[in-house]
């Protein structure tokens, strides 16, 4: 990515302000980035750059007449193909495109909207959002701009979402998180991802995978850049997003208690423990209180993960209810485990959802003795289109992605992952920050503090191979 | 029942107020009551008569100190035996007491405390509440006091609720709802029953049948009384008992839009259909408006519910989960329906839960045409206890005792049911009036009205034969 969209959006909105650049100018320099970059990445499914320009005009109109909206006024966003967005079809990584009815915007997109953010385009998913790697059958899978020889996966579900900041073409990526698929593509890109509380931010609007565990949530390439996102979509936050981001700044990493949890670096890959670890001991050099900490229900809850958890009986359902005429065009590795899915009875599902609401009660007293816990956010090197293209190669690293991330849906937490380090393989290293239910602004505070000693991607990661120059 | 507990609370109240009565005399005459009629009639699980008249001495000595916790304030109440009351265990019909924590009082229980009404006792309950006539194969069947020659039903699950009243050893009944478990024991022995809105109470400290499905409710011998016990109760009614009913009381009869659907007409026993249509000529030439209202939903859902609708795979789960102990020894009635409600899928499961919402949703915006929509509350004639003794009688009994309560439940409407008529065998039939969700009020306000027209029980159906003198 070149030119002034390298800026964050705090900068980018002064500019706005002062005259110094116009949202038609970051549009026409995104399309460009799009044009140079995006044609080997593939982050879209569908761009309308027409309907781009138009709202970014509108949003220079409104600049003219003296109309303030906030800071994400002319800045290009990015949706996930899941979300119903005006004038676009929604496939949902499907082949076909979906009913009407899943055009409509819901309140996140409508957030963006009453922002006057112009949309760039939607990203592609992961067929119905039900996979960690990102890959999709149909449509092709988005090529990680990280490795510039192989043909690496972005990570999944939101799998356009991260590229889309990599090459430029967009500020801020609307995702979705059922177990994982906000975090996981921010981590194997190198983005910031925000995965909210349960029941924070409406799903209406948005294709659903598993209603129990799906959370709307942000990309975004630096935490200040989310936690202005975060503020003009979050629906409990009634203060401008510079206000919140100055009050969530006056915490620093020397007042944080970080638990570490061993579970969480189990089976990693050559490079990810190693740069979690570093990023820890220069936390702690910055004064950060670092002990063990162990979260047992991790590890219960990934048990009943392993049988399908929630997920698979709840997006049986809405695949054999209302999508029926999809069932038939579904991607071969997940229609292969199409009737293990319905064959999960009734009074197993509500003994999950009851062990499991039991595991969520246990964990957030358990993380009272700490403000968040924290790990790598994937353990595994985003692998190679080839490694995932047979179904076994598939499902082992489709669970080795969600690993650390499923836990914060089962367990009902709030999570923010930032980019830390690059991994043996030069591919970038996220680490997850978790706190209980409804505690979104400490993670990000956390958040903030952390990259304030860490350092931002460009400081620390440099650019993406892909995308430089 | 006999003195001066057949009067209203309201009078009461005012009795208690200007010293006429004292709180132990009620309850006194209440446990006078019980040892008279209720012997034969066995409405209570579990009685602690020191402990009620504790309660009384309570009431009595705050009314000494000048403190006035509102109109309930030392009325007896009775508990159904699927609510935790400290100081008594808690059995919900099954064989052994469950563990400890189901002894805890729940909100619910907790607003009767908090209003210092005195707890008679708990009531029986059908076997964890599953199941409409009120029979119990372990702690034996309640009788219904309107039929002095044959034992018939008293209704269930809170199937010793309505006793409670008719014997004068409460003024109100703590009871519940899944499919008419309030509404069909209160129709059978000629009280009043609301079933409240599904969320509006809480279900706290009430053992569980079907999470989806359950509200709690109560049963009064006449609607201001149940209106006093609703605003002591409600957590959403914030001016005291005295002013609500002030306010729903400016409702008259004339002003109400009444839907008569003929779908609750089908299959009525002789005169319960009779006794329906006398009490609306009543109401018509009160001046309501009456009009044929068609509500499709409500067959629709039961072909939902002959399936096993929710509430099979909610209370196979609870059963399997937290009370596998209890598994063992379950009433026959249910133990044989267990292997089939343990077969359903969870897609099946969560399809149902689907269209349900979907009905509810299509019922609520038509019934927006009417203020209310009526039919009996119960088709059938209380049966014998003989006549449900087996399998198949149980079973066809059971399915017709809930035919027109069920459809609140699954449409998620509220509802109350007021007596209006005896049907050929000499038995209480209600009119039950439905409202949408969180229309409590409205459907309140109207069985105020009807009652003024059409007279409560004692007025219009006069004391139950084993209970007069």
């Amino acid at each position: 990515m070149t030119g002034q969209l390298q800026q964050s959006i705090r900068s980018l909105a002064a500019a706005l302000r002062d005259g110094t650049t116009t949202s038609v100018a970051l549009a026409e320099e995104a399309i460009a980035n799009h044009a140079r970059f995006g044609t080997a990445l593939d982050a879209y499914k569908c761009r309308q750059d027409d309907r781009f320009l138009a709202e970014a005009r509108a949003a220079d109109a409104a600049f003219a007449a003296g109309l303030d909206f906030g800071p994400l006024q002319g800045i290009p966003v990015s949706v996930k193909d899941l979300y119903g967005v005006a004038g676009y079809e929604t496939f949902a990584g499907s082949p076909a495109a979906l009913p009407e009815k899943w055009e409509q915007e819901g309140p996140v997109v409508g957030a963006l909207r009453a922002a006057l953010a112009p949309v760039a385009g939607k990203t592609h998913t992961v067929e119905f959002a039900f996979g960690g790697v990102g890959s999709n059958a149909h449509w092709g899978t988005p090529r990680n701009p990280w490795d510039a020889a192989a043909h690496r996966v972005p990570g999944g579900s939101s799998a356009g979402a991260g590229i889309s900041l990599c090459e430029g073409s967009a500020l801020l990526a609307l995702g979705s998180d059922t177990a994982g698929s906000v975090r996981v593509p921010a981590s194997f890109t190198g983005n910031v991802g925000v995965k909210t509380s349960f029941g924070r931010w409406s799903l209406d609007g948005i294709v659903p995978l598993s209603p129990s565990l799906d959370t709307a949530g942000v990309l975004a390439r630096t935490v200040p850049d989310a936690v202005l996102a975060f503020a003009a979509i979050d629906p409990l936050t009634d203060i401008p997003g510079e206000a919140l981001l100055a009050a969530l700044s006056e915490l620093t990493a020397g007042d944080v208690h970080i638990g570490v949890c061993d579970h969480f670096f189990e089976g990693c890959d050559p490079g990810v423990a190693e740069g979690v670890q570093a990023a820890l001991d220069e936390l702690a050099a910055a004064g950060a209180q670092i002990s063990k900490f162990d979260l047992p229900e991790a590890a219960a809850a990934d048990e009943i993960f392993m049988r399908g958890g929630l997920a698979a009986p709840e997006f049986a359902a809405f695949i054999t209810g209302e999508m029926a005429k999809s069932k038939a065009t579904l991607d071969p590795n997940v229609a292969a485990r199409f009737e293990s899915m319905e064959a999960i009875t009734a009074v197993d599902y509500l003994l999950r959802r009851a062990r499991l609401a039991e595991l969520a009660a246990s964990a957030d007293d358990r993380m009272a003795d700490v403000d968040v816990v924290v790990g790598p956010t994937v353990t595994i090197t985003p692998p190679t289109v080839e490694a995932v293209s047979d179904g076994e190669g598939y499902r082992t690293n489709n669970m080795a992605a969600l690993r650390n991330t499923r836990t914060g849906n089962m367990l009902a937490l709030s999570a923010v992952t930032i980019p830390i380090a690059l991994d043996k393989a030069g591919m970038p290293v996220g680490l997850q920050i978790m706190v209980p239910l409804d505690e979104d602004e400490r993670a990000l505070a956390v958040a903030l503090a952390f990259e304030l000693v860490l350092g931002d991607r460009v400081q620390r990661l440099g650019a993406p191979p892909m995308c430089q120059g």
